[in-house]
């Protein structure tokens, strides 16, 4: 199957357009550096669609000054194989001036939840991910599109505005993608040194053992703290390890409903996160 | 013709795949109460599409925690015939649940547009009307959506959030209906006691004047300057009496672009807005 890529909106809508009178389209927005989970969710598309697009676009807005932005990794090239390798039929890969347009000034925020966990250590950060998401989902108005479980609360932010603005499609949650020793992929980890790396899958050990300790009896604010003490032995700089209500993200007290163990964790100069059900 | 009334988003989305089989759909969004000023939305609504919805919602979010909501008046019965009367073939009445059902948490904002003029003087406001504006446009997904140049402001904010979004909906802009003595027709003006009705229409007066002073070379502040101690000394409390760009609504020092002159003042217990064209 062929891959074609467009860079800006008349390009999208033209082949948009096309790809509609084939069938169904299923949509996964990225930020490139695509590697086996983007391509987990690109094949979960294909799955519900006939045709799949696929975005890439590193959004200035949900970054934060201080954040990698610029260091980002970019490589559209080597994206365009894996999402041509997982199936995709378009790859939309827009300017930042072809999403923002000079005047643009409208922001879109998910209320509370943009507040909390990452939100609290990236502010405006949700909001940016809102707003762009909204965008995207508008543009293509694709019938499912996918989210990867590894951006938890962003998969959360994003099915509360979809379901606030009625916007017409399905939101997918893909399973998290690990490496063999059970490290969450993400585009991050090319950011650690071998040593750090070889540190890293500590995180997602003490996330399944602070979920033993819990399932075992232990109070779960007990849990999390001694998972902290943990991980900052090890050397990890702990943004939160927190159990929350699985769908809107809010402090639990009891475990009556599907909850979620979410953490951030600082390994040198690298951001890790990761989350697990607790169900 | 016949006008059918919806009050879900369920009976909407039904009344709307009939009404779609039959040609384009124009969309009038209303708090009720309505006048011969929406009357004309509906009218140049119904010149541009086959059917005109309208919509009937007195918005909790735009109201501030001691402005009006409570009393705006309402009156269903005879909104229904007055939009009858205008072309409409269906008003959609829903409830504040089936606006913002439980957990409803996102909001949408139109940036710095939002902190001048009215937003100074109304915090939300203006959040709250993007936000409904998109959802209800988002539902209704109309060809063309009609809204009166009189909430000046608002048409600005709305063309920004409906072109930032790429909201497939082109927003017309209705001429303000004026009494024969000139006061804008609002639904506001019911709450005038006969005494503060002989005074209202100083407003547009005064508008027209202060356009007239500045043609002819007086620098507008200093013109907006002797309109506001005109208003004042007529016992008018003014919150602003000023000229903008007339897209923006950036504060202007030349006349090169169009702009518009907008004023609110208080006149008792009740906020009156005006504006007018310039340029």
């Amino acid at each position: 199957m062929q891959l074609n890529l467009v860079k800006n909106m008349a390009d999208l809508q033209q082949a948009l357009a096309g790809l509609r009178t084939q069938g169904s389209v299923g949509f996964v927005p990225t930020m490139g550096a695509l590697h086996a989970g983007h391509a987990s969710l690109i094949k979960l598309a294909k799955e519900r669609s006939k045709n799949v697009v696929v975005s890439i676009f590193v959004n200035p807005t949900q970054f934060g000054p201080n954040e990698d932005f610029t260091k980002y990794p970019k490589m559209l090239e080597k994206d365009m194989e894996t999402a041509k390798a997982a199936g995709a039929s378009l790859v939309y890969a827009p300017s930042a001036g072809d999403i923002y347009p000079e005047g643009f000034s409208t922001s879109i925020s998910a209320g509370n939840m943009n507040k909390i966990l990452d939100g609290a250590f990236r502010p405006g950060h949700f909001d940016g991910v809102a707003t762009v998401v909204a965008k995207l989902l508008l543009r293509v108005v694709p019938q499912v599109a996918v989210f990867g479980e590894k951006d938890y609360q962003q998969l959360c932010v994003i099915r509360r505005v979809v379901q606030d603005l009625d916007l017409p499609v399905e939101i997918i949650a893909a399973p998290i993608m690990r490496e063999t020793d059970g490290l969450a992929m993400s585009s991050r980890n090319a950011y650690l040194t071998p040593e750090e790396r070889k540190t890293a899958p500590e995180i997602y050990k003490t996330l399944c053992e602070t979920v033993k300790h819990i399932k075992a009896g232990m109070p779960h604010r007990q849990a999390t703290a001694e998972g902290v003490d943990k991980l900052s032995s090890m050397g990890f700089k702990v943004d939160y390890l927190e159990l929350h209500d699985a769908a809107t993200l809010n402090s639990i007290e009891s475990l009556e409903r599907p909850a979620r163990l979410l953490v951030a964790a600082w390994l040198g100069g690298t951001r890790l996160i990761d989350n697990i059900a607790m169900g």
